[in-house]
């Protein structure tokens, strides 16, 4: 279970934190373009040396608002366009887990499995957690069907069914019925989609009554 | 003597942490409006609340960027139109103080003499530093003279003068020709005025002329 | 009857001139501060010369969306901070109306009754258009209830009751009781209060059974 | 001859468009992304139909600048990463050549030779002209060397002995030393690097003195 954030309003960040603390959720840093009129999901060539100066920055930002409510920044992912980035772009990974490095706290980073990001962290000596989607369709490769083509946004059902099924077995039916391996600890559901709360609270349920038990990464 | 910066390029405040912890400079967080347009020198009416979470945030996000870099925040300092608004308004002082007591470093606080700023910073137990300006003409009553107005901003020759007498005899000479108590314990070269680093040296070389010993207020 | 925008993302303003132009509704440029993250409702300290010229290029940018969609730019009522700096700065209200004259294309101007910017346009031969308030509250002396006091934000039943008083007998009643002339040629239902849409409708056809004729006023 | 903007500081654009409309200079609309942190130059994924009223909506404001000093705008030509992505992007080319037809002011376009925007202005009935650079050394095959590899940029004796061979001969000598064809209608010299003006004088001069006509192509 966690919590994250991106570059924004800060009094934001701040609340969030601060319900995050009472209700004993772990807090991350969701780094990203500074890109605000594209909600940091829009491709930006930013140069890996500030790459590593941005997420040094957000994430000093962030976790100044979260220790003023008594919680800490304990992990760091990638937000958006980023986040593909860091799948591939090995100059771009380390660049943010140069910056993770720097500040020093011993945090745990998530990104998709297989990533760039990850095997980098994994050399860095961090926590390099891999995670999967409730409510993303997978393609038979593994990766995610893009957000511009049909059926990418899983309903709610099936996106309650998918994540039983990551969960339980390792593996998720991919858009045109084979199975695909899914090995991940941790499970997105996105906060920006209508019904999201409520969609978490039956990914919880779901997923405890058939057993898995949730629990922190970090 | 000191260094500061206003919310921008992170990249600029990292090399600049480097800067001055290679040659031993105090670093502060100039934290100010987010309004680059207008280079933090504009009136923006940002309520109490907001004020609070973005100075956490900007000094969050500079002390990770001076960690990275062996260094630390150890004073705060208002930029622009925010440095005027907290010579006045006790609620934006409490605000900016409020966010340094949660930040919890003991950082030290400059601001104007006699200013709500530094009543505030005094009472809730930080280091209080009044400063006063080398570059920077003084009315009869105290204040400075606006920007707008002539002769607002002083000639090199003049500066250095102004700056041996503040150190030494407590006191500048206003525009108009009366002495004018200024009661300070730092200095202030504006760094984008032409020729400030070249003044910055003559201050400095001035000052030891005359005896005046420089070292870090915090 | 009318339609406005400010500045921020120009889709949402070609396809709301697209939907403007197909209902045959007026189309106006709110032009405001350059203050996305307090959508326009701060206080910022623009000087006079550059609101000039803010306010050419907001124009100018809206316009030619408008035009691309076989409408055109009819009118100008300032947005938020700026929209009250007009009714009592007569620079500010210079700057605007100066840039209006600039545009050359006979624009109207909407706002206070009595404030600064309608006299100017007014002086500028331009068409001066006072505006009242549905949703919003009354003091006494005709001004607003600010958004920060209790009962600012009327309901909509006292909305609708608010704007049929004004149109057909020129006054309200201001908190407290007593009547106060509110003398105006356009009624303001702010869009991004809940139920904006559903309250337009209910004024418009309070109005029409109260026999008050609804026509663009550009 | 021409001058050219992009999107910022709309006072700057004015009081350019004033010197340009005094001197007799053409004025030109270099729209491009909304990232002024990165002055445009970093490629940002912007879809093509917010590319469509982004251009629309920038060079509206840009034509009421120059307007409003008498003058208007009379070509574009995209700005840093938009210009290379029009180069070879249809989509993106489109929702440029589709802005300025909406805009319809029977504009020039700008762009390199050979380009997906120049294509499509052709075939969109608009005036396009291909260009060259006077300051930037050219690959074997026609391509500009990018800014990151070594002698990206020309010295000033070699931008100026470049701008005459691509005037004279249409052709210039590429990095490696053989020739390459250069056939093109303008020549860009950079406002942003060092020296600009010295070197665009030192450039006009050394053509005039070839037997090269300067006159504005639009």
């Amino acid at each position: 279970v966690a919590c994250g954030f991106h570059a924004g309003d800060p009094s934001i960040m701040r609340r969030t934190c601060a319900t995050a603390v009472e209700l004993g959720v772990r807090i991350g840093a969701h780094v990203g373009y500074r890109d605000l009129a594209g909600f940091g999901r829009r491709r930006l060539d930013v140069e890996p040396p500030l790459l590593h100066d941005e997420t040094l920055y957000q994430l000093g930002g962030l976790d100044a608002c979260a220790r003023a409510e008594g919680g800490a920044v304990s992990y760091v992912k990638p937000h958006g366009a980023l986040y593909h980035r860091c799948s591939t772009d090995a100059d771009a990974a380390d660049a943010v887990v140069g910056a993770l490095r720097a500040f020093g706290a011993g945090l745990a980073v998530v990104g998709a499995p297989g990533s760039a990001l990850l095997r980098r962290a994994d050399a860095a000596g961090l926590d390099a957690i891999p995670e999967g989607f409730a409510d993303r369709a997978y393609s038979p490769d593994g990766a995610l069907v893009a957000r511009s083509e049909h059926g990418a946004v899983l309903d709610p059902d099936a996106a309650v069914a998918q994540a039983v099924a990551i969960a339980s077995t390792g593996s998720a039916t991919a858009a045109g019925g084979t199975a695909v391996a899914v090995a991940v600890r941790t499970l997105c559901v996105h906060g920006d989609t209508a019904g999201a709360v409520a969609l978490a609270r039956r990914v919880r349920e779901a997923l405890e009554q058939a057993g898995v038990a949730v629990a922190p990464f970090a």
